[in-house]
């Protein structure tokens, strides 16, 4: 390993430089008038991947921007296989009269490189080609074997990967799915993402009379649909915070000791959560912290609902219908389909004989979950311990990311998360901006991670 | 009584005659086009009234369309004064090609009168005219003093009338209105409306954080104000289909068992109010019939709900706020701002404190009663038994007539709706028709409220 230290350490002028190329094409993939430039970037990434001895290097056509797969199978099959996720494509850069330089020429300013997709997600995707590149030119192999998939389409939607996925499952077959697109919980504090929360949405509508009634004529006498959707919306949480749909949280995994551990030693603030938010309080699920009823605990919210006069001044009516959209978040080991039809059964079984309801069909994704005693999540942890020199945080997210669930339904192995970014990178936004020391020392924590999962 | 009653069957022509003159007034108040038509509408009537003996009559110019006033008040400050209200001007014509005939030219087909004004109100307002003409030609006398107010916006806003009335008490001072300007509740039954339900409305809106959140990031442990509305509205109802105010019912005056006896021979058939609705079942208070639920009971609807995402698809938010339309309808005791305010107070208890709730200003009217052993409307029971030898019905209107809250509260005194139209005239519709018979009938009936008002 200190060969491949040494290396990265000798070469940060040389990564730079090449990070920089990279940054410079206008990889935004979801206008089309930038399709060549996309497809410029896709074609440089595959060359500087052959260049460095990655093999089987692709620019995979599809319906929509490309794919680049490279590999390095030479390890054995007595070695794990990795495989490397990331994006080469970026947002767009509108409002560009708000950057401060050129999104596409990329500049150095206090110890941070200034562009579009510095930190989304071109620099953290290539620390981990560099890091096969410090092992490639170094030892001459790697200690595992390692496949690369980068998309160029996760900034709009990323239909291809998803369609491509389940098309090469043997392809990219492998025993652990690596990805560096996330954040650190604070500056310090180096963090890695094993879980995410999966998802499942639908809407239902209540239909009373078939036309909106004069409340004056009719009021009193026929039920109101948006006083159902009330009670039913009511029926939906207990009183301790808890989704009140019969026998819910039976396949869930419960969060073990030691994570709610580590999410205590994680750095939190009751007062400015709430004053970021401008609220009184925080709420939900008794006997839980936000950390964990964020991340951790299935949850039940309205997203939207409707019924009746809502424009200015009144409208005295009841009227006839009144909608509600609905998303659950879920977590480890639950269905999407089948919490949402239990989520639905339930709703039809607390809706009154006055109304009639009807459900839209549901669609969603699974949760995913790399447990935190797994070798990738393991390995992650060490990574960027000796590259940082810090203590590393596992946590989760309370969101859904489509990709993540896909890899872990189609490869059947977890993906571990290993964040290089920063709060304070503005991506999606002007200035965005990668801080040198997380690149130096992405590419760092890659090797470590190379060299602790071949182990 | 018998000269009188002999003087209008011998004048059906002439009656007749004169109120297609009266139609023929294209007094459509509300499009300014027809201001000068309108206002010619209202010096013929005004011309008719003096032709008959009637005393001070005035066109009275107001900032809208003017007011008819005219009197009779020889009868003796013994005697009681009847103010009789209706209004010449009537609805637009459209969809002008579904009329039969021309609107502003009468016709007479199989018993009754076609043309636009002959139901909605001209030819009932004009039964009240003919009455008097009647005792006058006869008698030279009326057993009663009688003043009448016919307005020339009821169906543009009323604004003119509203203004008048306070100003002038003294000279609309009575013991009774009486307002023909209502329908049967079926063909073989006349009907007298002797109340209507009050309203009170607000809005009211629940803030949650300070913008829309990710529901995957922060869902679980931030309030939604969907649900918190949602928990809001169910709990403003019992089980029992009642409102859960405290001390909300303590104001009302409850249904007489007269009334209640009086309104269980009303026709009413479930299955087709049900079908009419397309409803499985009906729902209200429980322990009263669906005329008391409609007429009788107060009742709290929510008549519009708004919050989050509502277009087509899903987005995956915890809305910032979320509001709800309120409507109470109030019955006879209730004071509109004191309902209001009762509501506004209860939903302020009932509001977490993870939220903030805010109000609009509450609008509304009082209800109005009549009570039924009073003698206007003892006189109008008589009045219609008599002219129609029809058995007479008691009944309510769940709706508010804000001008008939301004009378009572106004000039302090009931107001009795001595309905001659029927649901098939097609008020505000095409082909607008009154029956021939009620129109004569409704002279005689006139004739009985004023002889037995004055015994």
């Amino acid at each position: 390993m200190q060969n491949v230290i040494q290396y990265i350490n000798e070469n940060k002028n040389n990564h730079l430089n090449e990070l920089i190329s990279f940054l410079k094409f206008q990889s935004i993939s979801t206008n089309p008038d930038y399709n060549a430039e996309t497809r410029k970037c896709a074609d440089w990434l595959a060359s500087n991947m052959k260049s460095i001895g990655l093999e089987n290097v692709k620019v995979i056509e599809t319906d929509g921007q490309a794919l680049v797969y490279a590999d390095w199978l030479n390890a054995g099959a007595d070695k794990p296989t990795l495989l490397i996720y990331g994006h080469y494509d970026v947002q767009p850069i509108d409002p560009i009269e708000l950057w401060d330089s050129p999104p596409f020429e990329p500049v150095v300013k206090d110890g941070k490189i200034f562009g579009r997709g510095t930190a989304d997600d071109k620099g953290q995707v290539f620390t981990h080609v560099k890091a096969v590149e410090s092992f490639l030119k170094t030892e001459g192999k790697l200690p595992i074997n390692i496949k690369f998939i980068i998309e160029g389409e996760e900034e709009s939607g990323g239909e291809a990967i998803a369609d491509f996925l389940p098309k090469n499952k043997e392809l990219l077959a492998c025993d652990c799915i690596l990805i560096s697109d996330t954040s650190w919980i604070t500056p310090n504090m180096p963090s890695i993402t094993y879980s995410l929360r999966g998802i499942s949405a639908f809407e239902f509508i209540i239909e009373g009379p078939n036309r909106d009634l004069h409340s004056g004529s009719y009021g009193g006498a026929v039920d109101n649909p948006i006083h159902v959707i009330a009670d039913i919306i009511a029926k939906l949480h207990d009183k301790y915070g808890k989704i009140a749909i019969p026998n819910y949280y039976d396949d869930i995994v419960e969060l073990t000791n030691e994570e709610r551990e580590n999410f205590k030693k994680l750095p939190y603030n009751e007062n400015e959560y709430k004053a970021d938010l401008n609220i009184a309080e925080t709420y939900g699920e008794n006997g839980y912290t936000t950390y964990e009823r964020q991340w951790a605990r299935p949850t039940l919210e309205v997203n939207g609902i409707y019924g009746g006069y809502i424009d200015k001044g009144h409208k005295s009516i009841i009227p006839s219908k009144a909608g509600a959209k609905i998303s659950l978040r879920l977590v480890p080991n639950q269905d999407w389909q089948k919490a949402a039809k239990m989520a639905m059964d339930y709703i039809k079984s607390i809706t009154p004989p006055t109304v009639k309801i009807t459900f839209t069909k549901a669609h969603g994704g699974n949760p995913a979950l790399a447990p935190i005693d797994s070798k990738g999540v393991a390995s992650a942890k060490y990574a960027l311990n000796k590259a940082f020199n810090m203590e590393v945080a596992l946590i989760r997210e309370g969101g859904s990311i489509p990709i993540i669930t896909d890899f872990q339904e189609n490869l059947n192995a977890p993906a571990v998360l290993m964040g290089l970014g920063l709060d304070s990178d503005n991506i999606h936004s002007p200035n965005e901006n990668f801080v040198l020391e997380n690149f130096y020392g992405g590419i760092r924590a890659s090797a470590y991670f190379i060299e602790n999962f071949g182990s």
